[in-house]
């Protein structure tokens, strides 16, 4: 398989995997969060999908095309650190899906986020939350990735004992 | 459809094209060029195609994946236009194929070389010979694209009389 090859294969999974979470919170109501913008191609893919449910997005600093950047007031730039403890009072009510992306080519540093992020993202979600994830996350309920979905490839959880 | 639907089309129609044109120069002997490495995926993909065939890499500068990167021998740095003046001696015979992808966010210098490439491309291809490129370029005969493939999303030309 070549590295053309792999690429697509992973764009796919990601997305059979948003259109996956967008179907397991149909129905609940509240926000949802995209943790690391980048270029802004999965938040413009949530945002279609999930149609008038505010979408909250988080990055260290605005990298996005010019047509996925969040209106203003559903965009955090920043340290997550920093975002995390502003969306709590900004966003005022428990988020129902979170979907992170922020793997880089820094592994050790991909590593630390990921540490960091499972514990500190609890507080803004919603008991029952779907987390999708893009690095392995600790302190949440594993799921069934979608179908055709290799193990590995993307994180899927659900937090505490709701939903 | 959202930027990641368009975004996972494009290199769909990519590997789709790639794989015609590996296709339309089987029998034919002679070196393929990549004008554009770049990330390395689409030289890591004709690489996997075209088996022993030479294979010549140029950009500007060296921005590969370490996996994609080639051979000292295969890999023409620096300004195009030195480098072909380079690679007329160093391939020492004409190419069979040259896939072109070099198009950038700046649409003005993206179109000014496209208006270069196409005539400078000439004196390293054999007749016949093959090209597949992101941007439309002059002086080549149009073929069609493989089935699936959207008119204009990818480019593709036989030079001259032969083949």
């Amino acid at each position: 398989m070549s590295r053309l090859d792999s690429f697509i294969r992973r764009l796919e999974a990601q997305r059979a995997c948003l259109d996956h979470v967008v179907g397991l919170i149909a129905g609940r109501d509240g926000p949802a969060l995209e943790i690391g913008l980048g270029n802004g191609r999965t938040y413009d893919h949530l945002r279609a999908r999930l149609g008038d449910r505010a979408l909250y997005a988080f990055d260290r600093e605005l990298k996005a095309h010019p047509d996925c950047v969040p209106p203003a007031e559903f965009l955090i730039l920043g340290d997550f650190r920093d975002g995390f403890r502003l969306a709590s009072v900004r966003i005022g009510r428990p988020a129902v899906l979170a979907h992170c992306d922020f793997g880089s080519g820094d592994r050790a540093a991909t590593a630390a986020l990921a540490a960091w992020l499972g514990p500190a993202l609890k507080p803004l979600l919603a008991p029952g939350a779907i987390v999708l994830s893009d690095q392995a996350l600790d302190g949440f309920r594993p799921l069934p990735l979608p179908a055709g979905v290799a193990e590995g490839r993307y994180f899927l959880y659900r937090h505490g004992d709701g939903g």
